[in-house]
């Protein structure tokens, strides 16, 4: 059956879009160490590979994990061997005597362990860069079994490694997930395109972010698009706050791919509006920062229930003392009035959790760091706190600039104390976008 | 080879106190469904699943994850039917088309699907409790292998089932996470205590958590636990930028593990010291947080470089607004002047990142919050702004409070900006935390 004579599932989620190939890549993942298996830490590498080695054409068929023992580690691979083209292992490449990957992967293929010289210089030079002495349990790290490539790792002092197994190449990662990521991006995903080689369909992808409408409504107006547009797949991912759109299409004429997938992506950004804050992975406290830098402007904050979460996210993005000046987390009623000058008058009469309360915030802000905009939430994040008029979930959020101020009052029925400061916090600077985009307050407003 | 006999491995992870047992119980986990598979869900069933099924005496040896996909699910269940005792499958109980799960095990079973009544009245009774309709699909939630025995499902309409095949019980159990645990609580838990029988061992596990040391050096300083204090195993926990030592114990006598597991871990205590801030889960922000509320003490901070981190983790707690009152997010040295009144002099002299701009920042954020104690912050998180004499990875921390301030600067080589400001954030609080314990300021401090 045809796509487009399929019924539209809206809410049909990352949709496969090689299962119906000729001869998929089979992929596995095999995530390694003890603390996944007894399940201390959730494994999150797993979802990241798979995500990226389908977008890289790989059919992805099963995860597994095992812990930190060899002859576990050494059957799994064998059986591994036999039934994939590809897999990406990640964990066990640390200096201790319980990082056991090089040598399970050397049991398995019937190999020596053997010193690669290569990986010991890299590792050398990762303390060297750092001025600090390389352990006698780091020239570990540089023993591969023979036969495999050295994979360099540029964040960190595993390296990685690669090796062909029976039918399947292994690629060897850390566990820690940045250095992972960067590697998977480097070393494996390149290889990815090269095994599959030229002959194959391109696949392409497209993501929207969306902030403020629930999944279900997200998926009900984007619905359509596989019958508007003919080759075109839908999913649709949530991460807590954010609705990701992701449109999906494969064949083999790129150009004609790229162009299906623009009028798709058009269509959507029509459909949802100024809900899309972003095209790609970029998120919000970038998108803003983006925009305030744009428009050469300044931005300062006033949280209360956010708790410096704002400054936080601002912060975290590389370059952010362009643009943001400063947060006051006044989280006693006194540091309001101290340090932000709201009127004693407005709290006795309003309360902290108002939009007097929240305007008169981002007005202090402003006005102390001399920003051009200064954002301010206060509300009731729980699990106390809450009262029949004001309940648990409930934040105003002002914003003042030179446009003029305004606030709104917000409820919010989120379950934790963290997830509504993430949603506060996220709706505060989806404010600040909005007025950015638009140039004006909306009408109306305080 | 007796434990006692063994060469202690200070950088042992996570020892599993049962895999010398006479007779484990082998148990796997199989998540089920195409969102785990192709990573657009993060799979967080599988490690709870793990963790409970190990305080119940299982052995978690595997995790695997496969899609809807009949052959491969058929395929699997067969393999884990002669591996292990014990199988919990997450997923594929639904209603629709693609929830294969029961098919699947029929097939594997080589058994036909037939209608469980039960499972059906069950089914029935929770739609009318709603006063809904219940559709011709759910039916299907109803069809189970022959020989199955259903699982009661109190809140959604899958019900389970549970299966003997080959040496393995499988349960199966819905993929919604507040249905599948407390499906697990409610049928498997009490099966895994029956399946052991009574007469296994008692397992204790006790957690100290450090900061402030590397993970060797922790691992060298508590190396001869294992030697001293017999049968208790050690276990190293890295959880950036935290070390837990974990100590355990079993056996047949449970007061008996209980005073061992205490002398070692008082042991442990009196050999790193300080270092040890909490027992058990609590983190560094509970723990600063539970200290100043036995005082009767406040705080404030003044962070630059942390980016509001530090007050994004105290108001995290619940019930923070008890004592903490502000933070000063100036990340502009204009807003360190305006807002914490840091001097100018000491600006121009000595730079932002300075111990004395450090100490004013704190007694500014103290003076200005009326606390009785305040952190501050300021240095380079990266990857841009370092210099020669102060690279990325310096900062400078100064705590204010009645005895007095100190100051001091701090050289961290973390690879990213993130990784910096956590560890600077925890840095502050850590000598929040020596202050509030040992209730003075350490001689020749600024």
């Amino acid at each position: 059956m045809r796509e487009s004579q399929r019924e539209p599932d809206p809410l049909q989620r990352e949709p496969d879009p090689l299962q119906r190939e000729p001869d998929p890549m089979i992929a596995e993942i095999l995530a390694t160490g003890d603390e996944i298996r007894s399940g201390a830490l959730v494994d999150t590498n797993s979802a990241h590979i798979a995500l990226r080695l389908e977008e890289y054409g790989a059919a992805v068929t099963r995860h597994a994990c095992v812990g930190d023992d060899m002859d576990r580690l050494a059957e799994i691979i064998g059986e591994i061997a036999g039934r994939a083209d590809l897999c990406v292992v990640t964990g066990g490449l640390g200096p201790t005597t319980d990082d056991l990957s090089a040598a399970a992967a050397a049991r398995a293929a019937g190999a020596d362990l053997v010193l690669d010289e290569r990986a010991l210089a890299d590792i050398q030079a990762f303390f060297d860069r750092r001025d600090r002495p390389m352990g006698p349990s780091n020239r570990k790290q540089a023993m591969m079994p023979a036969g495999a490539r050295p994979l360099y790792n540029p964040v960190g002092t595993a390296p990685g490694f690669d090796l062909l197994l029976g039918r399947c190449r292994f690629f060897f990662l850390p566990g820690v997930p940045h250095e992972m990521r960067r590697m998977l991006d480097d070393a494996v995903l390149p290889a990815v395109t090269r095994m599959a080689g030229t002959d194959r369909d391109f696949i392409r992808v497209r993501s929207l972010s969306t902030f403020g409408l629930p999944e279900s409504t997200v998926g009900e107006r984007v619905a359509l698009v596989p019958e508007r547009f003919e080759g075109v797949k839908l999913g649709l991912r949530a991460r807590f706050p954010v609705i990701q759109v992701k449109l999906y299409a494969c064949g083999r004429d790129a150009a004609a791919i790229d162009s299906r997938l623009e009028e798709a992506a058009a269509w959507v950004r029509q459909t949802l509006g100024n809900r899309v804050f972003s095209e790609g992975e970029a998120q919000m406290p970038a998108v803003v920062g983006e925009l305030l830098r744009k428009a050469g402007a300044t931005v300062a904050a006033a949280e209360s229930c956010t708790g410096g979460l704002i400054a936080n996210w601002l912060t975290d993005v590389p370059g952010s003392s362009d643009y943001f000046l400063f947060s006051g987390v006044t989280y006693s009623n006194e540091a309001k009035v101290r340090v932000l000058g709201v009127s004693a008058d407005t709290l006795a009469e309003c309360g902290a959790v108002h939009e007097r309360t929240a305007a008169e915030m981002a007005e202090g802000a402003r006005r102390l760091a001399g920003a051009t905009y200064a954002v301010a939430t206060t509300g009731i994040a729980g699990p106390a706190g809450g009262t029949v008029e004001k309940p648990v979930g409930t934040v105003c959020i002002g914003l003042a600039g030179p446009e003029g101020t305004e606030a709104h009052r917000f409820q919010m029925a989120f379950p934790t104390r963290s997830a509504n400061k993430i949603v506060f916090a996220m709706t505060a600077l989806d404010r600040l976008r909005l007025r950015l985009l638009l140039g004006a307050r909306p009408k109306g407003d305080l």
